[in-house]
């Protein structure tokens, strides 16, 4: 059971956490790391909620402190099950994992839900901002639901979501659900951190497939066909026998996995247990075949390579020298007089140069 | 007709070019680059083959010199169709290619073709490296065929094919065509150089669409249901009505301009004349409403940043502090110790206070 912080701590503001976390985090003073960390370690949700409030800011000091908390965290990271699921919107999403979530509660486990959307311009009205949407999940304590982070770049929002992971499995989440809705490229960004890849359907088959990139379905670990009662069931299966159909066509995975098709229903409980069940199953086979451990590490490289990219960019973006001459360098490759090598060129000779 | 350069600038190899140019860019001395130029604006096909070797090569001599002809060249440039063809392995495309470059050469128009194949290790072998797939089109003095360059990574590679676009224009051809086999990423690189998209395809509708990414059909500016000839011609048919049905659903483009679906065969020439009328319709259309220019002003940028992308990422690889910690901080994160941006942050430090 989360602990509550002390509230001597906190200049003027209640630790419950009535306030938008975000008014809350610029008002309230700055703890030292080990606070934070403590507090996350023994479960407080309140102090895990501060800190990747943090993570989400963009104020220097606010990054700086959040970037101490992870590496405190980071060694009581990583004992979990992170599941990646997407869909179009209007596939089920909420209800798919409301249903799941309550299952692996009964089962003993904590489950933290976080999103990647990159869409969103503020926490409020994006997905799973609405907690209503999950309103027997978010009322338990040992569910922790947190809406996407709001910023302008879907790496930005990404790398925000995947740092909150860390602090989410220190705080003592056993799995862990990142939710993307089905479009664009958050999918790649999801996929490259989780170790479990669903992507839930409707019902109607073929056509439903070609909505869906290539890639997305090639991610797949299981489909899930959704919505499947009623007089969608019979509906529900021949999707999933033709869904099957097609995931043959697709080339083995390295992680040695044969992609699954389920039909399923949040409504009804249908196929619920079974796709928690194929969770299990793929876990147990990648940690056996030594895939689990190779992709998270795969994983990390990957987020090393994007950090160092998008840091580069950041400290050009920032350089007085570049701030000075952009325009005028934008200008003259738009123009033609500068093909666009070389305006990079003069804009990094800058850069390097001051 | 394109003009022989004098021979005697050459050290010991023939300008005629009969053995590799790669071996030969290393033989041959290099000019000056308004020499180049010169030869370039005069329409030398062995200056410009000179000058994109230079672009292709890696030594860093060859490159600063390939970046002064390719700003000479630059307000010599840009008036020009550029015509970007992709299409699954068997589709035909070189074929088609050629049928329609002869088509072009008829009119009186000057035709360079290019490719983007990141895959290709070396020249031979790759696409459009076997030039007898295009025999006539090759053989003609109005048409210039390139391979793709050879690289490791599809950045490196657009980039290089990019510039060369620029060089065949000031040699004065008038339409560009650049192919990329449909696979992968390489679609989205000749999309961000193209003024026309050009998806070829095979008849056999519904299956053949699932098999290209959404987002590569959603780029293309004319479908054209190829081999449309003999017994598979009522299937073409089928298939263009599917396509143009399910092009439906796709939202309106920014262009202005409403993807047509034709079927064609290089071998009867069926549909070569048609598919080159789309191509001027579309330029008429983005002509008139303003997007041809916004468009590759978008293009021009796109191609800044990503160049700015590129040569921060080469310097911070190249940099010796980075070089000599590398490899331990890699070591760090992915055994835990440290977190992605941790890592980052360091490696940026030393490059950045080195």
């Amino acid at each position: 059971m989360p602990k509550r912080t002390k509230p001597q701590v906190v200049s003027g503001v209640s630790p419950s956490g009535s306030l938008n976390p975000h008014i809350q985090a610029q008002r309230r003073k700055l703890r030292p790391p080990g606070e934070y960390v403590r507090g996350i370690l023994e479960g407080s949700r309140v102090m895990l909620s501060q800190a990747i409030t943090l993570i989400e800011s963009t104020r220097p000091e606010h990054q700086k402190l959040a970037q101490e908390i992870i590496g405190l965290c980071l060694p009581h990271s990583g004992h979990s099950i992170r599941i990646g699921i997407t869909g179009s919107p209007g596939v089920g999403k909420s209800t798919f994992i409301e249903a799941l979530g309550l299952l692996l509660l009964e089962q003993g486990r904590r489950l933290a839900v976080l999103a990647i959307d990159p869409s969103s311009k503020v926490s409020k009205g994006s997905i799973l901002g609405d907690k209503t949407r999950m309103e027997k999940l978010s009322g338990s304590e040992a569910a922790f639901i947190r809406p996407s982070p709001a910023g302008e770049s879907l790496g930005g929002v990404a790398r925000k979501t995947r740092e909150s992971i860390i602090l989410c499995e220190a705080a003592g989440y056993d799995t862990i659900i990142i939710e993307t809705v089905g479009v664009g490229q958050s999918e790649t960004a999801v996929h490259s951190m989780a170790d479990f890849f669903l992507l839930l359907l409707l019902p109607g088959a073929g056509d439903e497939l070609q909505g869906i990139k290539r890639g997305i379905v090639e991610m797949a670990d299981l489909i899930a066909v959704n919505k499947a009662d009623g007089e969608r069931l019979p509906l529900a299966k021949r999707a999933r026998q033709e869904y099957r159909n097609a995931l043959h066509l697709f080339p083995p995975k390295e992680s040695g996995w044969a992609p699954k098709v389920e039909v399923c229903s949040a409504t009804t409980g249908l196929g619920i247990p079974e796709a928690w069940q194929q969770v299990l199953s793929h876990w147990k086979t990648t940690e056996e075949n030594g895939y689990f451990l190779k992709n998270r590490r795969n994983q990390a490289y990957y987020w090393l390579r994007e950090s160092i990219n998008q840091q580069l960019l950041a400290a050009f973006a920032q350089d007085p020298a570049v701030q000075e001459k952009r325009k005028a360098v934008e200008q003259a490759v738009l123009e033609g007089k500068l093909s666009p090598f070389q305006g990079a060129e003069e804009l990094v000779a800058l850069f390097l140069g001051g």
